[in-house]
């Protein structure tokens, strides 16, 4: 039990179902005297948001953003940060054929088995929508963080059998795909628009990278930096799989290829690789942070598929309902969330490595 | 700081370094009435220990297990048991040319960025020497998880670009490299044997399977079954990569072919595929629980490498002293025992889920 | 940082600040299976309610409790709770001349040490509105109690120089104190009335006690079930003392008179005296809990004081807005809470005991 | 469960039984750089060694420390630090006679209840040598805080009914009971030795001062200061009761005499008087750090006593073996090493506070 929460110094933990009147994030560990702006909270929440563009959930959701404590005149004073979204467009209805039938892919099965009690409605606390909160919460961080200089951003680099070829980051937010690569994002947007065509979806990956994080954040040896961030990932809806660096690439590699070399240039320590993602030995070493995420199909499908029900009866379903057909553009800015978090716990925990 | 314990009602906390008197570990929360075998734990060490095979390092450490608390007449009484392992074998000297030099791929730099003062005698905190503490953990949580009809274990199944293409549980233990295809284990041996030729080194992939797990085991949103197990594999040294069921390859799945479907066999739910490697919405089905692991190629070798010291000043290093050319078979028993710690948590965390 | 929660199982963690929109509190662990009824909620913050009676506080909050999660028709889902409280009734006005000076006996100094940036309205997160959010997380874990067959109550025993010296349990909440002697609550009511007639205000003691507490709840060694009851209760705004049991009485004590012997009653281990206060070994014992706190007089007062402001010069205060000069009646539901919220906690960890 | 360690960002985890080969501590979160002396911590575990005067037990054990990790070259490194301390004199015979009889006052009916298996030998786990780690974790804290100015003390201010009238420092470690008045100690050793000739035991009180503690430490609000300080005290062996500052005096008090007011000496802020025990808001002000225990009297006594057996029949026991009369004297480095771990992780915690 008491698994809604993330982090050690740095906290986030957040409430709420898909369908009840709100969800919330509450900000533990948040130090004092961070300038925080509404807008640029709002800004990620848009990013995030449902019914943003074509290729998304028809659920129309402003995702509001209250701040309601931890801020006085604009600056946090070291209390807790709590920030209630409220929801606004819940169609229970669209739910009622769910009561009793458990859609494949889903939660419906395990937290029956879990609770007994479960609320079905849009998922309940399931439901992606519970990911808000973590951008929320990640937005916070993000203005903490980017006072000392730490800059995050994630993209898609795969959609279905579409790879992006190319980086450009002023390119990300510019199609509605979110890859670097222009060219790349048309094709990745044909395939989202063909599986939604053909009652079903498709699944991608998604890279995160961290830019300006210092040398030093990660505790060994169970609160690596990098199990750490796994953790984070990993615990985001969808997500099949968490990589480092060169990740699985690393198991055909040689140990010559693979290790990342040091030279000195302009006085500095530099790596002349970064296959290790900007962690050694579990501690980042001052290069990019570099990690990759595979994220599932959407499981809510148009298709029929075998199921069983509450009474273990087999029975079939079309899961109805506005979906997304691929979830990988809305989930680049809760991958952020997730790191930022992760950062800034890491950053506050790395303040007591020397007397 | 703090980050020396993994769990929170099954908690293991490790001690010690590679050059040290010894190292150990404590295991708190193991529930009383456990029968504990200390040849059981010895087993599993001696799966783990170095000198075994003509494949690993040299370094002869007996690593005999001593339950030094918790148990009393062979049965756990609720109290920390603390298991102490003696280092017999190490040999400081071959590190006196790393005193000052950093080698690539290891935590000799970020150590020093993030503390300062370093212990460097065979890497010291950060030596793999660390994990035979896990493995004495998790044969503990074995013992326990056995009474329950939970049966974990792991198995090789990539040395650079050698894949295994069979599977017999059988053949696991019987060939030095821990593959269950007997025939891929020969050519990944001389894979291993080649790379040790060349001064250099090899990576690969480990499955872990989990066999008996009931469902229900999971804490929402942030402790989700996989969340804790990507954390608990990747504080493992050298893994860059964790997926669970088919992991990566959803990326370019379409739903309906990523969703496990469910019929009733026996008059029981069963699922027809296992894409999800046993786990939905964060906890587990009742399906086998299938997680793979990315270890990247030993980063000491003794081809020259690029560095820099403790002066900023560039250099280069040969890495001597008594290296595993693959760290993969010795890693077999460690992946099972950070899979098991990750059970039996979730075991005693989820007798709260019910009133 | 991040000390806004309380529990590891059955965990609270609330947010807000006394002058801001609302408070709360999440309630994360809480088994599913739990029918909730919100007027037993309400029923408990009306007890801690401001403005309840002549001799509290004259701000007038409704203090309406909105379940916003976590509860699916009436049941709990296992999910977190989220119980939201709004503000209705705040004056800032009235703090305008604490905004640079510190009030004796306040967190006003400290918290401009610790954070730099303060919300000196109301005394901000400081302020004891926050014991609202622990009284209805406690009123949740009192539903979870009372189906275990648990009661815990508490009254007040002691005001300035008043003792109880009967106990009736029905009139604790017939008389505006909560002391269970109708007497001395009388003589208790005027010592209070006097004080604020003075410009001054009293301190006093409160006991605690739980029935039908099972054997075996509590931790060893530093989670013993009377440390947690002892870090609940010190959390409270203007808790000094915390004792269990006979508690500081057994200094003066033999060994023979103190230790607590047993006989068997109706076939069942009975202790003939209670001088443990129902705990042995930081381990329940089946008999009743008891322990008392001292609480201090209200640190707002009327009367001239000496004290500095924040560019450290010498001033002096006389503390005005809406105080109560005894905070004892009010502290009772809060005392109440804390001991309802770590009994919920050891109840659900205890279910690890044992294989 | 996994009750067995204390701290956040400081953490302490002890392991052992009285009559097992070994107990130990392992200190998680030491910051690297602070120097450790093997000697400072031998003469704390001197000072709580058994057999150290005629009015202690006689079990005679030279309680010595051997660190076995995260320290290197006498310097800590950032590893978690073990110590391991042997059991050389237990006397396992002298209980044979409980191993099925309850004695009044200990944990033996406790412990049978919970985890239903148990080692009654001298106590077990449940033995307050475990204590012993303690005092060498709060050495270890020690010799951190020490750097930083703070300088932390305990002392006997009554045994039964005798209370200390003097305060001289000095005399504190020169006289067998550490009190630090010389004449009253003369008659607390008298009370005591006359309660071991009548085959009986007494209790009393110790005081603990922190000097130098810096303003700012403590985390609302469930992680004041005084809370966590409440629960490290509340946790050791036969603790009854913890004040702070004026303790239970408050409950007799008008604010106006309770209140700490302030006035600029030497152009900085000091506090007239310290009722509140240097703790204002759940965080340290700058003035002493003041709190009191009650310890109960042992409750392994001679004298007959009624109890039960494992079979609830009834039975009488005279508990045998080696006991100390009063606990208080070997207690008080126990209480100083609790409020020093405290203090520790208050520290470090505190570093998170500004941004």
């Amino acid at each position: 039990m008491a698994g809604n929460s993330f982090g050690k110094q740095f906290r986030i933990t957040t409430w709420g179902e898909s369908h009840g009147p709100a969800i919330g994030v509450v900000i533990d560990g948040c130090p004092a005297g961070v300038k925080i702006s509404e807008e640029a909270i709002q800004a990620q929440l848009d990013r995030r948001r449902p019914g943003q563009s074509y290729i998304s959930t028809k659920r129309s959701e402003p995702d509001r953003a209250e701040i309601m404590s931890g801020v006085y005149e604009g600056i946090t004073t070291g209390a807790p940060i709590h920030i209630l979204i409220k929801n606004r467009n819940a169609d229970s209805k669209a739910y009622d054929n769910i009561i009793n039938v458990f859609r494949p892919g889903h939660a419906d099965y395990t937290y029956t088995r879990k609770y007994g009690h479960r609320d079905h409605r849009g998922g309940g606390r399931a439901s992606a929508r519970e990911t808000a909160c973590r951008v929320a919460g990640g937005a916070v961080a993000r203005e903490f963080l980017s006072g000392k200089g730490i800059d995050v951003f994630a993209h898609v680099i795969q959609i279905a059998d579409v790879h992006a070829k190319d980086f450009d980051r002023q390119v990300i937010e510019a199609n509605d795909v979110r890859c670097a690569d222009a060219d790349a994002a048309k094709i990745m947007i044909d395939k989202i628009l063909d599986a939604r065509k053909n009652q079903d979806s498709v699944g991608g990956v998604i890279e995160i990278r961290a830019e300006g994080v210092p040398a030093g954040l990660g505790e060994p040896v169970f609160d690596k930096f990098n199990a750490d961030l796994a953790h984070a990932l990993m615990s985001v809806n969808a997500v099949k799989g968490v990589e480092i660096g060169a990740g699985f690439a690393v198991a055909s590699r040689y140990g010559s290829e693979n290790n990342d070399q040091m030279r000195i240039e302009n006085g500095k320590p530099v790596f002349i690789s970064n296959n290790s993602g900007g962690v050694d030995g579990g501690i980042t070493n001052g290069n990019s942070i570099v990690a990759r995420i595979a994220v599932k199909p959407t499981p809510s499908i148009l298709k029929e598929q075998k199921t069983i029900d509450n009474d273990n009866k087999e029975t079939t379903i079309k899961v109805e309902g506005r979906h997304d057909p691929c979830v990988l553009p809305r989930a680049v800015p809760v991958a952020e969330a997730m790191t930022l978090v992760t950062i800034a716990d890491h950053l506050l925990r790395d303040r007591s490595a020397q007397a």
